[in-house]
Order: structure tokens, then sequence, then C-alpha cells
């Protein structure tokens, strides 16, 4: 069994040690041009040239949450494309998002600039009925993220592309109920897969229904977001503020209006990053479970796009 | 049944309306020199005088959890004094040690310099095995703070006086274990009551016994600090960094160092506040119950000071 590995933004060695290490039946090796062809791969956006090297391909394995990469490539009919599922991700979603939360929630940006300015501010408390969190997507990292944001006692709230139940998340499914969703939602979270369906999905229509003072976290992807809609909604106050960790472009260029947009917090894409050992590990794990024809979690779905 | 209301920090009024409504069949007031006494009282950091005109006083409600500034009154004997228990505080104090945290194991402070630089820069992540944190006090909040973190997947780790069993924390009990909970903790939680076996127990020796790279955030009271010993140890890089949210003289004084300093997260005593609906509610409960002969949480034993 050969594995291959091609990553853009990384380092592969890593990633070839891990795994020769985890599987030493197999031969691991990073990816070079005229290469004898693998049978799995260990990918992070390769390029197309990379899939056209690779007739006998049974898995392409994604070293990520999201495949929205992977989808603009032309992948021959069979290949299975399978993505991380959890593998520490979720934890640090949940972090994320809960400190983006409570940050806004209890002012402690606010607080943060009193101090600095040396004053002792007291501001009237909030009250967390007043600030309904709504998780768009509902998979492993959406339901993580939903619970997190519960133990914190504020109203959540779950919108998916098909029914989930979550135990003190109230959900909304499908096109027809996303209306409902925004209009009771005040923090809206966003972890949904991207998609042709979900593609500008945060826009100045659906951003606009949130509750008075919306304020947008969006820590799924780039393309989720209508950037040019966004400093409209903030300027004339529609909304509260936004955290961001994913762009459109990323880097994001130096000259982009959200670097110093004083409504806006920005991180680099850095709101749950691949944990390398769990990722070897669950990575070896599925490729075991598939010698011995078992199913695995994260196949996906070319149909729906995750 | 009379009831006087004697805040120092705040209007009484709110206070008086809302336990009058909550118990129609008791005469309220706020408290004013030469009052008829009353049976029960609603304080907050009454002087002596207030109690001196108090001779058949039953019971005093603190509207708070900490109860040291009753403890430095002469009080009579036979005089019950009940705190609040929870009352909405504890999903406070969890979010702000939660959101302290976060922000640190996390650097979003760091990323947030970055980004006010125009800078996209990725650091390495950090390991949350390395950053077990321990929580000073197992009361109702500290309890409460030690399972958010828990939820968080960190180690955590609890102090108390006495044994407490909270599953998924480690528990230390006694003077005699405080040593070894300190070097077994980098993030370092206080929410000890203010007494004087904890007063000052924040200091160069225990802070100093911290895993490398400690950090502190105190949510109790300032006189559990020395303020002294913690500026040089954050200096000579002993500690990485302290959130701080009481301090010995509040406000803090204009000229007090802590307020500059890089290493320092300084916020107004403000980690929970007060809610009156709910303490209105748990006080009127609590009168309630005592009329009818049943025991109520929350009454503070004179001999351990809380």
């Amino acid at each position: 069994m050969r594995i291959t590995v091609c990553l853009t933004d990384s380092k592969p060695e890593p990633w070839v040690q891990g795994l020769q290490a985890a599987l030493p039946e197999a031969e691991v090796s990073a990816w070079a041009p005229g290469q004898q062809p693998a049978d799995h791969a260990v990918v992070w956006a390769p390029p197309q040239a990379f899939i056209d090297a690779q007739p006998g391909l049974k898995t392409l394995f994604n070293i990520g949450a999201g495949v929205d990469a992977l989808m603009q490539l032309s992948l021959p009919p069979g290949l299975a494309v399978v993505r991380l599922d959890d593998a520490g991700m979720s934890v640090q979603m949940a972090e994320y998002a809960c400190h983006a939360v409570i940050r806004h929630f209890r002012e402690l940006d606010v607080y943060e600039a009193e101090a600095r300015a040396g004053r002792w501010t007291y501001r009237k408390p909030r009250e967390r009925a007043d600030f309904p969190v709504g998780i768009l997507g509902l998979g492993v990292l959406g339901e993580r993220v939903a619970r997190a944001v519960a133990h914190f006692e504020f109203p959540v709230m779950g919108w998916s592309r098909t029914r989930k139940e979550i135990e003190g998340v109230r959900t909304f499914a499908g096109e027809a109920r996303l209306g409902d969703f925004l209009v009771n939602t005040r923090v809206l979270v966003n972890l949904l897969p991207l998609t042709d369906a979900t593609r500008g999905i945060l826009n100045k229509a659906t951003l606009s229904a949130l509750k008075p003072g919306g304020y947008l976290i969006n820590i799924a992807r780039g393309g989720h977001l209508v950037e040019d809609d966004l400093i409209p909604l903030l300027d004339k106050g529609q909304l509260a503020g936004a955290t961001l960790d994913v762009f459109e472009t990323e880097p994001l260029p130096a000259a982009h209006p959200f670097w110093h947009h004083p409504k806006i917090s920005i991180t680099p894409h850095g709101s749950a990053r691949t944990l390398r050992s769990e990722s070897i590990a669950q990575i070896a794990g599925k490729i075991r479970a598939m010698a011995r024809g078992e199913a695995v979690a994260g196949v996906v779905d070319f149909e729906r796009g995750y």
C-alpha cells in the first residue's frame, strides 16, 4: 500500500513520518511529480496536477473539516473523499466561539479599552435572555459549539439542512425555516460547510434579519460572507459587531477595510487548527478500517458537497 | 415583619420595591437613622451604626457571595448572616473565568494586537495538556467554574479547605495539600472566601510554586493577593500574566501600577454582578422558609468566616 502526502501550506515531512510510524506496513512519501501513483493520499488543497497523476487512487484524506477546495477539482469517479471528523477541532471551535460570545455579551472589549485609559467604569449588566445565540450548521463542529454556548445558559438555536435534535437547543431545518431562525437570533455563529448552496449565505438580507444589535461570528469559510455587505450594516448600527476568522482572500489583503474597522475583530484562520498527531491517528485508523472493509465517518457526499 | 435595606454602593429603592412586591405581608423600607428596628435586613457593607441601631435583628441578608465586609463588624450574638448562594452569579463567574483562560491559552490577546498592526501571523498551537487549570475554592462558585473549564477539556484541579468530590476534577483538601495543588497548576483561578486564613494566600511563595508560565485569575477578593508580590513575578517571567477583577483598594487608585502593566488585565470588580430580581426572589424565599422554621442555604459559619 502506497500513501502520498500533498500539502500546499505546510511541510509534508512530519505527516509522512507520523503516518509511516502509524502504518509501518505502508510506503508513505511526500508527493513529487513523476512519483509512482499511490493508493491513498493525505492532502490539503492539492493542485489538479496531483489528482491527474494518481490514476489508482482510492481515497483522498483531507486534513481539515472543510472540503470546499477539493470540490473545485475534477475528481475521478469512484474516488472517496474523507474529511477529518473532529480530531481535536471541535473543542477549539467551542473555545473560540464562546470566547467571542462572552466577550461581546459581557462587553469585555469595552472594559479593556476603559482599563487601558485608566478608568474604573461600571456598565449596566445585560440580560442573557436578550442574547439568543444561533448556530448555522449542526455537524460535529456546530453541535459541539451549540453545547458549549448552552453551558453558559444562553438561549441557543441551531439551523441545519436536515433536521437535528440537540438537547437544550431549539433547532430549525431547511431553507424554509432559515428566516425564523434568523429573526430569533442575535449572535450568529457560522459553521456551515461551503457549498454552492451556502456561498454568500451571510449577506445584507440575512444579516439584517437578525435581532437588533446582531453580532456575527464567522468561523467557517470566507465565501459564506458577502464581504461588501458587512461594513454598511456595522456602520449604520444594524449589526453591533463581527468576529471573523475566515475571509474570501487569505491572508486578508493589507488594504482590506476589515483590518481596521472598530467593530470587527480578526484572527488569521485559526479558530481550529488541525492537530497533527490526532489527525494522523484518525487517518491511520480509517485506512485500517477501510482495509477491513468497514465503513468510516467523514466520507463526503459529492451531491451535497460535504 | 419589618425589613430594612441598607446598601452602601447602590440605591436601595429598587430593592425596597422588589422585596415589598415579593413579600406583601412585610413592611419594607430603606434604612434611615432613627428608624424603628427591623426583623430582617438586606445589606451590602453596612456601617457599624446600622447594626447598633437594630437590637431585634434576626437575619442579615448579604446581597453578595462574600461576607468578608460583614465579618469586620461587631455583630450581636444570635444574629444569622445569610449570603446569596448563586442567584445567577455562578454562571457569570464561569463566563469570566473561561474567557480569561481561553484568551490566555489561545493567545487571543496576542492575535488581537497583531491584527491591530495589520499583521496576519500564525502562532504554533499550544497543547491543552500543558495548561492545567487549578481552582482555589470549591464552593458553589468554584465548583461551577471548575465544571465550565472542564467543558473545554483542560485538565482541572481544585483545592478547598474540606474535601470535595467533583466529577472530572482532581481535588486537593487542606493546607497540607496546597503545595501539591499549586505545583500541578499553571492557570490559577481564585474563588476563595476572604477570611483570616486566606488573606494574602496569593503571594510570592504560592505564585512561584505554579508551573512555569503560570497565570493568575483573581475573581474573589483583592485581599487574597499580596499586590506588591505580583509585579516582580511578572517582570522576571515567573508568571506569564494576570487577570484581576478585585483589588485591595477599590476603585483601583489612579496611580496604581496594575493599571498599565502589559501583562495585567483589569476589570472593575464585575466578574459576577448581583442580579437584583434573582437575589430578591432568593431572599424572599429564604425569609418565608425561615418563618416556616425551615433551614436555608448560605448561613454563615462565624468560626470559619464564610
